[in-house]
């Protein structure tokens, strides 16, 4: 149940699919280099796989507890925190000026899947700062960014999001908490807050809530909606610690996985009213929580790949020395190792290659992230609007499909709880819910970046894929052509699907939303294997200079994604486009 | 949380896709009609929705203990299981003759499908006892069937199967366990078990372990392997319980799932070896073994029809009830319950569509076991033969689907224990891999049931199924020309993809291996689409002498069965035809 950071693909990808000239292009990113890159992910790779790693299974059967109004989180968890401080871990993307190291979010990606994979229930808590640390560079006064931003950087404070409230889940606009205006310009909460992840823990000096709440005279909906900080403890103005605020957890969730995180129940003004400062306008609440929440599908569109990270080097090392039946192959009479029984295989290469595929796909997404943060270029924006919310469906439907088959691939020891297979598969199952369900993804893709953009950006990506695709057909041999072939399926598809989408989002949005799932799904399946074929060139150019393990696998799992997994997009098209008929023409009650 | 048997679904496809003639029509099963079935099912609908399914979540909670040798069962289990035993339900299916109510497998199979859903933990025993009845009624002695019979049937003792060693687990040719004559005709056991169900527990007065076991002098591999009997209490020849047998439960799992099921290490002759009973001759123990367990592989597929149901009943009560964001067909402009949402709507007609499709399937399946028991007839015998790998894998893959559909309709309140949807998903899955992990159901299937029949029990299915299909065409309609169609591509699909798995699987084992996972899923598409066809069909014929709101609803879910699932069957083509191009060409450290 070790976990070693597959440092090689990651920089493959930066190298080859992103390209460091590409990011050091752009202002800030100047000495970005692989040497660089390199040298910072060896050093996360020591600290992923050898403090945090080893703490997720007793993470996991310890949990976090609520003792008192206190959250403790397991043994060992506020040492490896400590260290992830100490080691500047959770400073990696942000400014220099508030203690940041300045280097890109492309980079902070690989590391962030790092984190995540050695432990996902860990990787939340500075994936929730990193929210807070976004939403206030962006929306943030300077006082705010003076007094909150270099400890959340730094991660001795850390950060939480908290909008869903019992009525109020996927749809913010019935947001219930209330902002009392104090007169001086603060502002006192009152209300419940649920699925706070990190609300309450030992792990930090202090916890920075960002709050959603409705101000008084403020208009119903999602226009009356505004953003708070809500320190737990008030800071002073020379930075220190003051008073508690009155703010608690109430309880925690007893979840099915990421147990060692604590999911917890907030309530904000038991007594005289908490405390808060609101950001930016009242009103933008919801407007500014977008800000972070793009940025927060991708990462946890990345946890998606973490996990099958994680679970697919569980499955590989078990297949590996389970020794169970013959081989088929001939020249093994005896008894082998599972991993070379077809099925075995075909399941672990399939765990392997949905990882890559869906590693370089989000990896690509932060590249635009990248471009359209530092120059505002609007082709980078629009492509990083088309992309986030298939990296957060598609990729989190692939981890739990992963951890799935990790569990299948360990026969009947997979289910006992000590293997670790299991974790995997209930921890990962919570990625295609939070953060917008993956069907909220696909109504948002489907909607906002394709219908509402007549779909240039996606023209603009199938542009650049096809040219990719085209370029595969000058270099030799069967694994190229197969590639090029299916890929380029995958490509019509996509085409005529997307074809489809804007006509009928258009005539017809019940329709149009009862296919999205479907839609998603095919994009996500041909944009991975766009990936692949563009690693797949990589390869071969790599290989033309001399043999080598890695690229000469690339290669082969590219042709693997291309053969395996793109021709599902096929069978896609029809459901999606037939979906509507049958599912409106049920009474409610007989649904 | 609560759970009612689908009882009209189950009467319909009786009556409809099996035939209430064609039952009565075997020998012994003179008197079953609808109405007598019809009372069964009622009587059994209230048992498994009253009394069983309300312990399910504590059972989860609490589980099965070993405490001092003894395994304590949850609250309430001893007491349902003794309602369980006087309602006569563990006697349905068996011999009149030995205390059995001598009904047919084919309605056993829709209460086992009650039990299951009511409490997979708790439907478990039974299923258990009932392959140890099968194993004794075929090959038993006539002495072994008076002494254990009875009690088995009655269910006041219960049975096990004990096949896996650590070093045994599909592997059965490697079991190490010893057994040593007496002298006398008897043996004594040497040995440990692991995953025994129900290995120990507290229900019944004694448990009867079917155990596999190496007499001294057997040749190596699974010629050398016998069957025998190890009661826990031996028996004395006037059937009362004599002396406590030298076995032990060394030690309960700790599961993913299913924790009421005791799931036990057990020791056989620590002391001076276990007393065991020869079943039939040493050294066809494996052969034996198969006899039970072509039954219980289509109880398992149950299992997976049965989780599917209890999942989309607890997922469509939630959605119901459950109000948030508002609607998109123009007359709702407010808030409203989430099951008017598109995709949400999908998901849970999914749900019920694969759930009705592999409940129909299973069934037919059990319908050519009743005939192939009690007749003999060849044609029944190669039908249940060819879909009992099908119903296995196909349903229990469907059970993992569904469940995860459950946890995704509820959004963040799935991955909430409190709620039950994470339960089922946890419980379900476990289905894929016991009794054969669902890639060995595949080799059966490819090898055992195509291959060496070369494809004669497909074509006698296909020719079939192609006449039902054809006999849409009479009748009226978009449903029926779309059900038609869809499914007409699936038969023709599935016609090319046997053609290929015949012609490789006697060239190339390896390839036909590596893509015979691929090769059953499509089988169990189509093949589920053909009895959501004949269920169309007949539900058209209903329709057309008045209105009904059920049989609307099966002609309207045939339709989105036909529309939305089978055609996932044409995109399995390509991956199983070229899955070992790839597969092959990787290193084993490159796996």
């Amino acid at each position: 149940m070790t976990y070693t950071a597959p440092v090689d693909d990651m920089r493959f990808v930066l190298e080859h699919l992103v390209g460091y000239d590409r990011l050091a292009a752009l202002p800030g990113y100047e000495d970005v280099s692989d040497e660089l890159v390199g040298a910072v992910l060896d050093e996360a790779a020591k600290f992923a796989g050898g403090v945090l790693a080893p703490l997720n299974v007793n993470g996991d059967r310890q949990g976090s507890k609520l003792e008192n109004g206190v959250v403790r989180t397991p043994d060992g968890w506020r040492d490896a925190y400590k260290q992830f401080v100490a080691g500047g871990w959770n400073a990696v993307p942000f400014p220099v000026e508030f203690g940041g190291q300045g280097l890109p979010w492309t980079v902070q990606a690989t590391l962030a899947e790092m984190w995540q994979a050695a432990s996902l229930s860990f990787g939340l808590c500075p994936m929730l700062s990193q929210g807070a640390v976004e939403a206030l560079l962006v929306h943030g006064s300077d006082e705010q960014k003076r007094i909150y931003l270099p400890k959340l950087i730094e991660g001795t404070w850390t950060g939480t999001m908290n909008l869903t409230e019992p009525q109020a889940g996927s749809d913010l606009g019935a947001v219930r908490t209330k902002a009392e205006r104090n007169g001086d310009g603060t502002y006192r909460l009152y209300g419940q807050k649920i699925f706070i992840t990190y609300g309450e823990h030992d792990l930090a000096e202090n916890i920075i809530h960002m709050v959603l709440a409705r101000t008084p005279d403020a208009p119903a909906g999602v226009k009356g909606i505004s953003l708070f900080i809500a320190p737990k403890f008030l800071v002073q103005s020379d930075g220190s610690i003051g008073a508690r605020n009155d703010l608690r957890c109430v309880s925690l969730e007893h979840k099915m996985g990421i147990h060692a995180s604590p999911t917890a129940v907030m309530a904000y003004g038991d007594n005289d009213g908490a405390l808060a400062y609101l950001v930016g306008e009242e009103g933008r609440g919801l407007e500014y929580m977008f800000t972070m929440m793009n940025n927060a599908r991708l990462s946890v569109g990345l946890q998606g790949v973490a996990i099958a990270e994680r679970a697919y080097q569980q499955a590989r090392a078990y297949a590996l020395q389970r020794v169970q039946g013959k081989g088929l192959n001939g020249k093994n009479a005896g008894p082998v190792a599972i991993i070379e029984h077809p099925d075995v295989r075909r399941m672990l290469v399939t765990m392997r290659a949905m990882t890559e595929a869906s590693r370089a796909l989000a990896i690509r997404a932060f590249a635009a992230f990248d471009g359209a943060h530092t120059t505002h270029d609007a082709a980078c924006q629009a492509e990083v609007d088309f992309l986030t919310p298939i990296v957060k469906a598609w990729s989190t439907d692939i981890g739990v499909e992963v951890a799935s088959l990790g569990v299948q691939v360990h026969g009947g020891m997979g289910f006992i709880e000590e293997t670790g297979a299991a974790q995997h598969y209930r921890d990962a199952r919570i990625l295609p819910i939070y953060e917008g369900t993956n069907g909220i993804q696909a109504n948002d893709l489907a909607f906002r970046k394709i219908v509402r953009d007549d779909g240039r950006a996606f023209a603009a990506w199938l542009a650049s894929a096809r040219n990719d695709v085209a370029a595969l057909g000058a270099l030799p041999g069967d694994d190229m052509s197969a590639i090029r072939d299916r890929v380029g399926e995958g490509l019509d598809l996509a085409e005529r699907a997307t074809a489809w989408m804007i006509a009928t989002g258009k005539t017809d949005v019940w329709a149009a939303s009862a296919g999205a799932v479907h839609y998603l799904r095919a994009i996500g399946l041909v944009a991975g294997g766009v990936e692949m074929a563009r690693a797949a060139a990589a390869a071969a150019r790599g290989l033309a200079q001399g043999s080598n393990a890695f690229l000469q696998r690339k290669l082969l799992t590219s042709r693997f994604f291309a053969e395996q997994l793109v021709p599902q997009a096929q069978s896609l098209y029809g459901p999606m486009s037939s979906a509507h008929t049958t599912l409106r023409a049920f009474e409610t009650d007989a649904v």
